[in-house]
């Protein structure tokens, strides 16, 4: 992977932020963040600003240009992709190391006074608006919004928007109608008082009706915005896709409705002076309820007065906790997905040993392959991480022509991977080894597993909140001075963003909202040796009420269920470092891989792969 | 215990707090903080203002009056006190859990439209008035501060305030002279570009100046404040104790100085206007260093420009870490302490089985009687918890004749201690059984002796948060359903507050700092059935770096030493529930006690408390 060259680019921005054609005042730093104006986690190529400036494309990164100086934040997980990608004009800034300045500490060090910084307000959510703005106007300089997006003034070959055809679900897949959730949510208003609602996240839009898009890769949503009143719906989306007969059946578009749930549809690009023209209207105690994520955009144009913010929106809460439909729709998805890794597996073992013709390229297309032959695929559910060897190390890696290795008998293999269903969002990792693994390779997965095992099996009081389960994934790993640098788990969506909150188990984070039954995380821990390997283990669990001896005098307790069924590799289990407890974890969980997955192949008629997960799921025996 | 009867002090406030000799404009609702001017936990009898007005003398508590409501907020060591000691004037407000308003949100749905809040500015931290503040003028009431303290003018025979001679401690108790702490703080004071420095927690400026005083029961600090600049010390502190030639001599009083350790002495009640003075002098640039725990009246004393405020202060993250004299002194008063609590255990075995005379008051009393045979014994460190049966359920419980209980052998004895000794603070619990203890009962002791030894077996990175390792004392109670409302430690101080920031084991925290070598926490996770009984075990114990195979990447890696060296009662242990490293644990600290402290009661030939060690730390015996 070599750099991408941007010296001409950064003189081009340079010149731009000077210009009155562009910029009121000249601004001397101009804020890169990752995000859409909706602060997706993943962006349509148009909106990918940060990549396009810098070359960097991993997922999390702000880049922060001035006249002298490029700098770009992001976390432990790309420090080695950032390194690689950007060139000698960038600073890497290493967000977590207690040296790194923050972005607002670092502006004031390096500003001339009295400086100007802009940024586009549609891109900075208003709470990272605030924090940076306080900070430096303490420091004498200004944060100031530059309307028009100067990455895009010089992005002369910048994709379109996209704006690709809407899928429907009915009943079966959603469990609820878009009205019922409708309803759900005014309730939610009237309880708080507030009547207006404002969504702005992609993945609340989609799921509020029950329809999901392919605007953003892996993420199957669409850009819409939707301003919900208490007897009004307004949605706010571009293009032909509202003309087709489905979608207006689902909308009940052409049907004489009660007025409350008739849908207004808007322009896309209207939000912001319909937000405004509603925001002038409102007389005292007409709340609207924000997001504290949204925009600084679309915050402003309803005066502070009027706002109601909150971290997490009822929608992005209810949304969390899947109903029985989206349950089943998930456990049915990850029977087929385990279908397709089996099948995978059992390729490679055939493949990788004997030939050696397999790249990191080609299992990822092969992995995909299968899937795809699944009832209901839709498209991954993000960029494979197909990687073998050193690649293994980096943690969010992507294997491209540069960087492919080929699969061998003397590296371990590391595949994160899934998909989107039209029945439910997959996450998986497994780590193999084609050939034998060293004492240590194996001494190391096997304290990951312990800590996967640790979270998985993990029974807690209901109201417990995922952080405080994410030292248990940690804790074989902490006794022989081993760690990892992300969280232990994100939440999942049902057909929607494989990241989503306001449930996960990290460190990081402290607002996360109590886990609750229904929920569906991620269990992921993970070791990574820099330059020789990655290890990772990882299943989507479901949050389930527990059976508990004395049941915390009634507050009723919880634990997991893992909805991902792919056997773990025991040629690289330490069988001897697991308990006795630990061990029939493994063998109970590979049992019902076994039943549920070895059914599934055989209908599927998929022999040879049964008789791999037959062979993948004998019991493990641990020697007293 | 009869709650106190307060409908006449309720009225007599409620006057006053529309009284133009007191408030400029009347308020409609008075907020009675728990703490002291210094945000002190432990207060002096003169500032018990809301236990005066309320009845309720737990260490946590906060009071609102209104014209028609009074209202006590207070968490959960505290539920079942509160409920006790105040009459139905009073409302208690449960704190943590989930229906429980807030004060801000309570205020809101009580106040008349446009109501004033009054507080007094000296007793609310700055941080909690800007957040009460803005929740209240967003409503439209508005916060004030009432400079005269509304309690104090009803409050006929308020003690006055405490002004006891000082203790000064030398280099053999310190490790560092005063003058050295104030040339690193002048130093980290530098780092910050900051010209000066307020001290207002009382421990911070004992610790500062190596002195010690008795101003506040339990707690050896004195009532001062002091100015570090960075050429002039000034401390602001009443009394005759300032005369004593030792104290003159420790802080070189009468002798000719450098300018910059020259100690200006001045009147207590002077820091307020000597601030003022100090605020309206500064340039720009010339910044404050104060704790944003600080109280109002002193932050504002600072124009809000010149201010810089921390969470913790140098000298609280200083105070944490023991250099080797401190670690020294608080290894002795630990094996003092041992040696009291051996005395008493085998003195109460003795009296409590035949006799039957001992009461939960004669036992604290005789705990202190021990204590005080010690050498450089000064105090208590905190209120004896000597509880039996269902007061031990009571998690703050303080004996006193309307509560007191026989011991006996049909319950189970809490007793949770500690004392202030010249060389180091102790702090302990150990739960005991004088009969036969029920099958529930050992089982809910080994889980929680079990979560006991997860956290002090505890091995992790340098620089991970205490509040990360508070779930492993949970596991073993969470996996059968049980849990306790409390944190697992506190840091602990070296002749100073049994409770001291930055550093904690709590689920309830994430702002706290980082563990390291050097730290002193307790660790004590418990167990209580309301109404039947209460179990905790509770040891100090001294962060040290950990040996591990791989260190982390030399990243390094800690873990805890106890410091409390007292048999945990074999009775109360079903050995079967333990793992064979847990059991092990127990054993080799048990064979530590023996030697440690073993050899300490032979030395001050207590030879009858020798043979109850030696009983009780028999090795435990696992049937596999």
């Amino acid at each position: 992977m070599s750099p991408k060259i941007t010296t001409e680019l950064l003189k081009q921005l340079r010149q731009v932020m000077k210009s009155p054609k562009y910029v009121q005042e000249p601004v001397q730093a101009y804020i890169v963040p990752s995000g859409d104006a909706h602060q997706s986690e993943y962006i349509a190529p148009c909106d990918c600003r940060r990549a396009f400036i810098s070359g960097f494309d991993g997922s999390a990164g702000t880049a922060i240009v001035t006249e002298q100086h490029a700098a770009m934040w992001t976390d432990g997980r790309y420090f080695l992709q950032a390194a690689h990608q950007m060139d000698s004009n960038w600073t890497l800034m290493k967000m977590g190391l207690k040296d790194t300045p923050t972005q607002e500490d670092w502006l004031v060090s390096v500003l001339p006074e009295g400086s100007k910084v802009g940024v586009d307000p549609f891109i900075i959510p208003a709470d990272q608006w605030k924090r940076m703005s306080k900070a430096l106007r303490s420091a004498g300089h200004d944060l100031v919004p530059v309307k028009e997006n100067l990455i895009d003034t010089i992005w002369t070959d910048c994709p379109p928007r996209p704006c690709k055809p809407l899928i429907t679900l009915d009943l079966s897949y959603t469990g609820v109608s878009w009205r019922d959730k409708i309803v759900a949510l005014r309730s939610k208003m009237a309880e708080r008082k507030v009547l207006w609602f404002v969504v702005t996240a992609l993945d609340e839009v989609a799921w509020l009706f029950n329809l999901r898009g392919s605007d953003v890769e892996y993420n199957p949503v669409f850009f819409a915005y939707t301003v919900i009143g208490m007897n009004t719906i307004r949605l706010f989306i571009d293009g032909e896709r509202m003309m087709d007969p489905a979608v207006r059946e689902h909308l009940q578009l052409d049907f004489t409705l009660e007025p409350e749930f008739k849908i207004q549809v808007l322009p896309y690009g209207s939000i912001l002076s319909e937000l405004q023209a509603l925001g002038a209207g409102l007389s005292p105690k007409e709340k609207v309820w924000l997001s504290d994520k949204a925009s600084y955009a679309i915050t402003e144009a309803i005066p502070k007065a009027y706002r109601y913010l909150t971290p997490y929106t009822p929608i992005c809460i209810a949304k969390a906790v899947k109903n029985a439909s989206e349950t089943e729709g998930m456990r049915r998805a990850h029977i087929k997905d385990a279908v397709a890794l089996c099948e995978l597996f059992n390729w490679l073992e055939k493949e990788v040993v004997p030939k050696g013709t397999v790249t990191e390229i080609i299992a990822a297309d092969k992995a995909e392959e299968f899937r795809s032959q699944q009832k209901d695929f839709v498209e991954l559910s993000f960029a494979t991480i197909s990687s073998t060897g050193p690649n293994g190390a980096i943690i969010h890696y992507k294997p491209v022509p540069e960087t492919n290795r080929t699969l061998s008998v003397n590296e371990i293999y590391l595949l994160d991977s899934g998909a989107q269903y039209k029945d439910g969002t997959t996450d998986v990792t497994r780590t193999m080894h084609f050939g034998t693994p060293s004492a240590y390779e194996k001494e190391c997965f096997t304290y990951v597993l312990k800590g996967h095992i640790a979270v998985s099996a993990a029974i807690f009081p209901n109201g417990t909140k995922g952080h405080l389960l994410d030292s248990f994934a940690r804790s074989a790993l902490w006794n022989c001075g081993l760690d990892y640098l992300h969280g232990t788990g994100h939440g999942v969506g049902s057909f929607l963003n494989v990241h989503e909150g306001p449930c996960g188990i990290s460190y990081k984070t402290f607002a996360d909202e109590p886990l609750e039954a229904g929920m569906i995380v991620s269990d992921e821990p993970g070791y990574y040796e820099d330059g020789s390997f990655g290890i990772r283990i990882e299943n989507v669990v479901l949050v389930i009420p527990a059976e508990t001896k004395y049941n915390f005098k009634n507050r009723g307790s919880l634990t997991f269920e893992p909805l991902t069924l792919v056997p773990i590799q025991a040629k690289m289990i330490d069988v001897n470092l697991l308990t006795q407890k630990e061990c029939n974890w493994v063998n109970d969980y590979h049992q019902k891989c076994r039943e549920v997955i070895g059914a599934e192949l055989e209908r599927q008629g998929r022999h040879e792969a049964l008789q791999w997960l037959i062979r993948e799921t004998e019991p493990l025996i641990r020697v007293q």
